[in-house]
């Protein structure tokens, strides 16, 4: 069997002819890589899930929507961003409530927008070396631009256009290659301070998949495993199942067990009696929104193990790249969580249905957990103690600067 | 469908040829009665979980040894009893660890062993009409006895002995029909007392199943919802899914929903999320083993519903006949806790493995739920409250009287 760890959760091939990804749905029992080329193709891997993680969907769409344009016929930037955008759009469709996913999207839009205005204000100036050592030619003329609409009043003839389509799809390019490097940095900073947080034997308790298939590299949450373990450190990890759709068990005991981690799984229920039994030495998660008081939503059952750690003393860490804290949202009670719906309790992965026909079903898919029971927000920047709201006003005020 | 609750779980049928029980297997997609005559059948039952929960498999034992020793063909009370013992040991082997199944098997025997002696001791009485309006005979002689060894130093005549031995089976049949009655009658009692502690409107959540299912009738934990429904209480039930084998969703949301109860199943992570909804407003849970200070040994998740109870400030009760208080055990951690086997965390169910191959998996059957998180434990005498030492050494002394 091959490695998990041995391959890309996502990454482009074939000369940029298409994204190859993991085929998510199908782990554990087989590694399967499949490339996307079409808008359909990326759309349903998203919404099929056979991509995941928050971080790894955003690159997927960035890359998509590069790997989209770059096939653009448009014949004037007009177009092409017309173009830019309904493809955007459809793509940001595939799951409504990732924030990663139209952030990507959204960033990638701007950043052509922003390639635009720097060439088209510097008209005259000649297309330096475009990075990649290949000739894209010279252009002295893009056309007039009106500064304020942004339109172009008066399209370059068909070669200059061409030219400059290839500039902004090469911007693109890098931008969604920036996407995936920051996401790959920011993981490696946070596992390097969460491993300020482990010695050496100690043992750890996850929960979901906020491991290296739900980013780029290294994941936020498993981090400072994978860091410890390079290290030689000794550190026994115990996978969360995560029920309904059982993300620990498929997608985190696997990846950590490839990688040759002492791997143990257990079912969400059994986290009480594993605690009591003093096998826990600190608990690390990842999240999905950090609100502006420290408050974390992440993905169900995550507060149930935060309070029984409280009880047993247990150090509790959310690992949160910054760009999942969002002051814009005072508390955890702000966060609207989603319901979702009641098959994946009652009858996925079974041979067959598993509760009576019609009874009601309970999946949220998210909880939030209190910041008062999270001993540290792990984030690239740093650890972050309680009173939250403070750490998290100076970590902006910070960055800001 | 046929309504699950229409049916018995344990029954005596075909005038006493054959044990009727619901196949718990098969729930809660079919509802299959299946009848069970050789020891092998009886055997397989319990071992299968055909039949499960202390109490209910304490009576199929108890009834099964009554049918196996009805078509005995001993030629004396010796060779009766050795046979009793050896059918009784091979009952006993279907699972080990359950309490009510050599309980039941001892009780069965003590109370032929005490008939035998009781018919000895009165020699030249008639027997009487033996309670079934039948004519079993009349007996004079049933042998001498040594009253230390119990022992037939002289066996009675065929015809005497076949007397005697209609007389012995008859008081089988009478026994585990006894403890049938019991059962039923100490669930009732249980959930009168429960019943106290539930208002209309309330939303109850319960873990694994101490339901129906368990027990000859209306279970311990869900017997004050069964008693609410019946008086017309409106009660919402909230089940926990209860991995890794799904008592929860598979039997307790079953049986439930099928006495029109309003009936949500949730997975056990999501109790957090729930409780802090405001949705609960008491928790009853059932229990395999309480020790003598308080702490009870129930099905695994059981303490990690009760320390988010504590948190969400929510009352948490433990149904327990008295028959599972331990006096003999001091505390919880003197509960010994089977670990079970992996398959049924990473296999069991599904349509194909959900776990990497070869990784470590916890599987506790139980966890322990430290006293100072119950807020009341109820048995068929009342409600018992804090401290439980105190509580329960004089209930056991006012039994004793």
């Amino acid at each position: 069997m091959k490695n998990i760890l041995d391959f890309e959760t996502v990454t482009l091939i074939d000369d940029d002819d298409a994204i190859e990804i993991i085929d998510q749905t199908l782990l554990p029992g087989r590694i399967e890589l499949i490339r996307l080329h079409s808008a359909k193709e990326i759309w349903d891997a998203i919404y099929l899930l056979q991509v995941r993680g928050a971080p790894a969907i955003g690159v997927t769409a960035g890359m998509g929507l590069y790997l989209l344009m770059k096939h653009s016929e448009a014949g004037s930037y007009e177009e092409f961003m017309k173009e830019l955008r309904e493809k955007s759009e459809y793509l940001n469709s595939s799951r409504p409530t990732a924030v990663n996913l139209s952030w990507a999207l959204k960033r990638m839009e701007t950043h052509v927008d922003k390639c635009y205005r720097e060439y088209s204000h510097n008209s005259d100036a000649e297309v330096k070396d475009l990075g990649d050592g290949s000739d894209k030619g010279t252009f002295t003329d893009t056309g007039s631009v009106n500064s304020e609409s942004g339109k172009i009043q008066k399209s370059p003839g068909l070669n200059k256009w061409e030219g400059l389509r290839m500039v902004l799809t090469d911007a693109m390019r890098d931008e969604c290659q920036k996407i995936k490097d920051e996401d790959i940095d920011v993981c490696r900073r946070i596992g390097e301070h969460g491993l300020t947080l482990i010695k050496d034997g100690y043992g750890l308790l996850t929960h979901c998949n906020a491991g290296q298939l739900a980013t780029c590299k290294y994941g936020t949450a498993t981090a400072p495993m994978y860091l410890a373990h390079e290290k030689g450190m000794k550190i026994r990890v115990y996978c969360d199942e995560t029920r309904p759709l059982l993300q620990g068990a498929r997608l985190t005991a696997f990846e950590l067990h490839s990688a040759g981690i002492d791997t143990t799984l257990l079912c969400d229920n059994m986290s009480a009696s594993l605690m009591k039994s003093g096998a826990i030495n600190a608990i690390f998660v990842g999240c999905d929104r950090v609100a502006a008081n420290g408050d974390a939503a992440n993905k169900i059952g995550t507060s149930v193990v935060a309070i029984v750690a409280k009880r047993y003393n247990i150090p509790f860490y959310v690992c949160a790249p910054t760009s999942t804290i969002d002051i814009n949202t005072p508390r955890g009670d702000d966060i609207n969580i989603e319901q979702r719906k009641a098959e994946e309790v009652t009858e996925m992965w079974y041979k067959e249905r598993m509760a009576p026909e019609k009874v009601k079903v309970y999946n949220p898919a998210f909880d939030v957990t209190d910041s008062e029971l999270i001993t540290g927000i792990v984030t690239e920047y740093g650890v972050l103690r309680a009173p939250y709201t403070e750490a998290i006003k100076q970590l902006f005020d910070e960055k800001k600067r």
